[in-house]
């Protein structure tokens, strides 16, 4: 795989204006390097993230400024690397999104100390997805790049597609081709370049690396590849939006899915920024991983003790979470058991309950990893891992009209009736 | 078709709150009556709308108040017909939906004057059901209901049950028998009973009626029947919010699709509400109505000058405007020819085009209803019925998500490719 390094990129991106970002750092050994489309550290070929320079010393001013900002991520245009003028930049806005308050889910669950959702279905394409590409597009911009591309099986294409028709960049978007017709439909229809690679998502994967080593894949900003250590960060906005909408305060508890694991990590990073900032009171919080069965390397190794994550193929409907060599696996091990919180996992059927449930109680109707994660947290509090006389956040980060099918074998009508009052009254529905 | 009158249910509806709503009008004879759970008029059997005692006086006051209220359709409780407490009563919270700048598919259509798309789509179950379901619901509160029907064949059905779930109401919902399995699943997934009628859609409704009528269906408020005066006053806050996002600002043409044809006069109601009240400029504005040519009576009966609206048989992929009877026809003719704006069809193939038009100009995926609106606007702006140099308003009331099949035949992969660079080079994509 050809890697990028960042010494390559850094002297075109000197003049980079990616606000309060002061540049990439190295999450293994440290080393800084300057802002770049580079995704792996010079010196110990690492992952990068980003370091930013915070507007630290003044939390009642930074609080108001970001209250009185758009309902989009961009009110946290400060704590992102992205240009201070974003909102007047062509993208889709994503965020902000429901918190809502799920007493009827809680009642159900035993849960007495509150109980929330947080609603990503309410993004522009219907998942958390858009935040990430969000970042990622400010990116490509500020590197000149003119292509947006990613590998995708499903959330990412839409939400890769959605963006770079908005902000003007053309797109070309990779998935296996033997994807079910709606998921090509949804990623087809915003006009990009849709290509279907004859192979399983990992030969789509490995394709997408060698274009970006080679010249063809100039230009071309891929969004969870060369301009991951941005696209990352959008992932943050979730804690942000949550301790705001809580009235800037920190739950006890959050349950998030893991795929990469990326997400749950940059929640905690999220968390300890605003801290930092003074925006919210130091406390303690756990946070709870949530993986389906059939795709549950980190939940194995948490509950083995271990550090190490071993590969797994991906077997469950949650599609969406279904990465068997999670990358961030160690570090979402490392936020678990440090803050307290566990990793668990629920199978298929379970998965199924919980979307039910979760729509029968909130009316919120859930893609496979809202299952996921609501099977989860009453998988923690049956066994005591969660307390319920805590406040508990729990995400969903999808729509269940994208994963129909996980439902589709056990919903259908009450009855079907011939159109009287006598039919309707034998079926026993009055 | 039983029709339950004014009368019947004044006794029991006379200390209901529903906020400024102090009666029900006729729309025919103006004829007065008590708030409660009727839709015809005890003199004439005309339509019944809502009456308000509106907080006039005060413009600044009430602006400030409006903007300082929560990113929902409850911002504008003064003037619904809701308790004052609605936000804090379990609901799905709609509106307050993205007005998109639409500045690609201006370039594209030849608009300099302004465009903005208001997204729909992002409402809770992403259609603008959610709006007339919420409102519906405060008056089944009110009128102590504690089941919630509609007949569907999309939209309506999952609404409702989205709604019926969360607010702590039981929920039956009546649909043809041979729904697409995909609607089925939307709608069954929340939990209340669903109902198959062997029959079409119009022997959905006619059950209905027979159950209003008899003993069984007490106790029912059916949304879009018992219950039509409240659920109707749900599409005013398209115009409330169209006007606010503009900086309280009436824009020069909105064009507006057409089922029944209420959502077109509520908009124009919402309008004329803003006026009186002092929160914007009193000045002229064009209401155009859009609907797909397999099911145009409307846009028929303006072509030819007629007051009266010829009922059809509908034949078009935009199902969700397929009424082939618009109850409200005369009145959308009336409105769209004091105003000076025009009704319009556009084809299925124009539909399909529209609706790819949107997706790759701002990353929106419309479902066919927004495509007839996104097509009309197009033809409208061709005609010299709409002046490109005005500011114009064009909605979308719903998810391409929900309707896949009508573009799914034409979007698909640009190439199929072995995993390598030459074969990436030879599709000629890069």
């Amino acid at each position: 795989m050809a890697v990028q390094t960042a010494q390559n990129a850094a002297d075109s991106t000197t003049s980079v204006d990616l606000g309060p970002a002061a540049a990439l750092s190295c999450r293994e050994c440290g080393e800084r390097s300057p802002l770049g489309p580079v995704f792996a550290c010079q010196a110990c070929f690492g992952p990068l993230e980003v370091a930013y320079d915070l507007p630290v010393g003044d939390p009642e001013g930074l609080r108001k400024r970001i209250e009185a900002g758009p309902n989009s991520i961009w009110r946290y245009a400060p704590l992102l690397p992205v240009p201070a003028d974003v909102a007047s930049q062509p993208n889709l806005n994503p965020g902000f999104t429901k918190l809502i308050k799920a007493d009827n889910l809680a009642r159900e669950l035993g849960v007495t100390g509150g109980l929330h959702v947080k609603d990503d279905s309410g993004n522009p394409t219907h998942s958390f997805k858009d935040r990430v590409v969000a970042i990622a597009v400010e990116a490509a911009r500020a590197f000149g790049f003119t292509t947006l591309s990613c590998s995708s099986t499903g959330n990412l294409a839409g939400a890769v597609g959605a963006a770079a028709a908005r902000s003007g960049f053309r797109s070309c978007v990779f998935i296996p081709h033997d994807l079910e017709a709606g998921k090509v439909v949804m990623a087809a229809v915003y006009g990009g370049d849709l290509v279907g690679i004859e192979g399983n998502y990992d030969d789509v994967n490995r394709f997408c690396s060698e274009l970006i080593g080679d010249p063809v894949g100039e230009g071309w900003g891929f969004v969870n590849v060369n301009l991951r250590p941005y696209y990352g960060e959008g992932s943050k906005t979730l804690a942000y939006e949550i301790c705001e909408q809580l009235g800037w305060r920190i739950p006890d508890n959050i349950v998030i899915p893991i795929a990469s694991g990326s997400q749950l990590t940059k929640i905690d990073k999220g968390i300890k920024e605003l801290i930092a900032l003074g925006l919210v009171e130091d406390r303690p919080y756990r946070i709870f991983g949530a993986q389906a069965e059939g795709c549950s390397p980190v939940s194995r190794a948490f509950k083995d003790g271990h550090d190490v994550v071993r590969p797994v193929k991906p077997d469950t409907i949650a599609k969406s979470l279904a990465i068997g060599n999670p990358a961030d696996g160690p570090y979402v091990l490392d936020i678990c058991r440090r803050t307290g919180g566990a990793v668990e996992d629920v199978n298929d059927e379970q998965v199924v309950d919980a979307i039910k449930l979760l729509a029968r109680t909130e009316g919120v109707f859930a893609e496979t990893a809202g299952g996921v994660t609501v099977g989860v947290l009453r998988k923690l509090i049956e066994t005591g891992a969660i307390d319920p006389a805590e406040d508990t956040v729990v995400l969903n980060t999808g729509d269940g009209l994208k994963t129909l099918d996980a439902v589709a074998p056990t919903t259908g009508p009450s009855a079907t009736i011939r159109p009287s009052l006598e039919a309707f009254r034998e079926a026993g529905l009055a």
